[in-house]
């Protein structure tokens, strides 16, 4: 496999005031080439250093990226390292770059400064990856006596990902990478360790040239990807096809998606088909549920709303939870969850409902109820049915999961309810 | 100053699954120090890689941490990578992390399995550094030859950070630090530039000793640090504190908090003091304020409940903002605003209630009512007040601006209505 270096530029990564995310992105993106990262590399804005460790890295590895280290009032730093570096010895000004810095000083009605301006000066040596979402440009360079690919991003990450879709096409185009093939399904309620269980026979039956690999994520679940590097596409595409029905096959429900499919995704596209909406009502995920849905635009839709309901007089006078329920029951029950979506449904006039109650941690656990206890509840026309987990996580992780599994089971219910 | 380099060891790192937030912790902490934090390097779960990397790192600096690479599963590469850096023979069952080991098991109902009882074997040359919050130990060498401090700590953020003060204590007691003094004042609702603008003429008369940054960051506001290294400790403190003084004579009710104060926190601590509780209605924030208000434990008796009122319907039914509003003015409007904030009140029955109605974007822009645009009221006993805003960003930064802008909002109508 091709290996990769990524080197993230910045004094602001070092201090830890920001976290770096970039490399994640152009790690996952990468890999889908079949190119490995093999090492991730932050370094300070200071030019020796920079020049240092890209020479160093530039002759270990056939591909290095760069993101940061541009931007207004550092520029200088990266370009003339660059420069250096490449033995380039000058600069000028990319007018296409300038238009779009134009556009955007006009659009925030600044006036173009000089620092703004200079940000369209890019190495006569490099190809420049125009940035239509920012100021600085990306630029490219083939560093002829080592045979390796140059990349340098700017460091905000929506920038730089509208621009890793050239940065890809310029790998592929100049490196020979292998034909790689991948298939991702998506798969959410069972543990990484019991899944592996399930699987075992059907792992140990796949052909060496699949590879396969676990992925899991707290909010998403677990990603089963499959990848056959080399070989012919069709063939490749028919062999992981026939190992990917027989998991359809062994996992049932398990499984929700493919691809970047995410239970939220997902459950809009069901209930889109279906024309039906959607409200929730939250305790203990204190908004995270409706978060969630209304992270992308066009939920509005599906979505109409939802009440948190922290305290227990807001369940009562809300929803209209019956407050002997409460007493007898406490808020952490079956009874709770259920009175809780049925009273959203009716309250936002929904064809369906999530609720959510639960102890979230640190404190509030008892012997009966200890933390990390959910209740869940779908209401839908004439129905109303809840399940009970348990997780251990603090509560960051367990707001998570609970959020997860509400969204979850919302799935398997339309699921069960079409059958 | 006394430099570091944190190495984080996983492929998972390195094929983009998980973000490396670690560092970020570990900079940040360090920093406190007077220890600047001058590289960060990941790599992959390969014994000869961690050996080569952190031979030529723990040539190079006096501190490195590393992170990850430990676990049941891997735990044998990376302590088989630091007996051979260390010259280490042999390893021993380390008794206390034994007991650790053996409570989580009993805790998740699960056998000691000989994976799981491993984690306690550690070289007989390191310092254990017991984790209580997993099984895999943190530990300390001291590697002779170079002077270095070698720390090597779990990969799992809140066990990792459960281990960084003994981390810390070991530094200043191995390495003579500088004596380092430092005070965070943080600011919300001017931006960066204006801020800079603002304080040109303070920032000047500062003297050669305190050092200021600027720490942005979009939820908190803007932290100003000012920090002296070495010096008498209580001569640093007076001073820093005759200058911090000065600077709340500058920039007055722009700055909200000191250290690790949150919008959030600072508001809780008012609310507190005056036996107050709070509502949220939200309209594009999608839930994210109540979110917010939620994430920290015991906040149930200030925060009595949210309305994720995403359609206009749910506006009317829930809140009963009158509908004759919306037709007249739209739901992005001051007159919807503050018709949610009063009806959040009135359903939740607290002191005060917030609300939050805008185009988080993409899509929904118009001319009048470009993407970024936010309406924000506050109601509280016989008044209600609103306010505009327009941001330019992305609709997931979009949604944490509006928040923070309405929790800011809050906190200032509160310091007014007690003038």
């Amino acid at each position: 496999m091709i290996e990769a270096c990524i080197c993230t530029i910045g004094d602001e990564i070092l201090i830890g005031q920001i976290v770096d995310t970039n490399s994640a992105y152009i790690s996952r993106e990468l890999n889908k080439l079949g190119v490995k990262v093999s090492s991730i590399i932050s370094i300070g804005d200071n030019i020796q250093e920079i020049i240092n460790t890209l020479e160093d890295i530039t002759e270990k590895y056939p591909i290095v990226i760069t993101t940061g280290g541009l931007g207004p009032t550092k520029d200088d730093i990266t370009k003339n390292a660059l420069l250096k570096l490449t033995r380039s010895d000058e600069m000028y000004l990319n007018n296409e770059q300038l238009g779009v810095i134009k556009d955007i000083c006009k659009k925030r009605g600044i006036e173009l400064s000089d620092l703004n301006r200079d940000q369209a000066l890019v190495p006569k040596s490099c190809s420049v990856l125009i940035n239509r979402k920012g100021t600085a440009p990306g630029m490219f360079f083939k560093i002829s006596s080592k045979e390796t690919l140059l990349f340098s991003l700017p460091g905000v990450p929506y920038e730089m990902e509208s621009l890793v879709p050239q940065v890809c096409e310029l790998i592929v185009n100049n490196l020979k990478t292998e034909q790689i093939t991948h298939k991702t399904i998506v798969t959410f309620g069972v543990a990484e360790s019991m899944l592996a269980t399930i699987l075992n026979d059907w792992e140990s039956s796949l052909p060496p040239q699949i590879r396969l690999a676990y992925l899991p994520n707290p909010a998403i679940g677990i990603r089963l990807r499959m990848s056959v590097y080399g070989g012919d596409k069709s063939e490749s595409t028919a062999l992981i096809n026939r190992y990917s029905s027989e998991l359809y096959g062994i996992l049932g429900d398990i499984i929700y998606g493919e691809s970047d499919d995410t239970l939220e995704s997902t459950l809009f596209k069901t209930l889109i088909d279906e024309g039906k909406t959607l409200s929730v009502a939250e305790s203990c995920t204190g908004g995270r549920i409706s978060s969630i849905l209304t992270s992308k635009s066009g939920s509005s839709g599906i979505f109409k709303g939802g009440a948190v309901v922290y305290s227990n007089e807001s369940k009562i006078s809300i929803l209209g939870v019956n407050s002997k329920i409460i007493e007898s029951y406490g808020a952490v029950s079956k009874e709770c969850a259920e009175e809780m979506a049925i009273g959203a449904r009716e309250v936002f006039k929904t064809d369906y409902a999530i609720s959510a109650t639960g102890v979230a941690g640190p404190t509030g656990g008892t012997p009966e109820k200890p933390v990390g206890t959910i209740w869940i509840a779908v209401a839908g026309e004439g129905f109303v049915v809840s399940k009970k987990n348990i997780f251990a996580g603090d509560r960051e992780r367990n707001i998570i999961r609970f959020s997860s599994e509400a969204l979850n089971y919302l799935r398997l219910v339309l699921k069960i309810s079409k059958v």
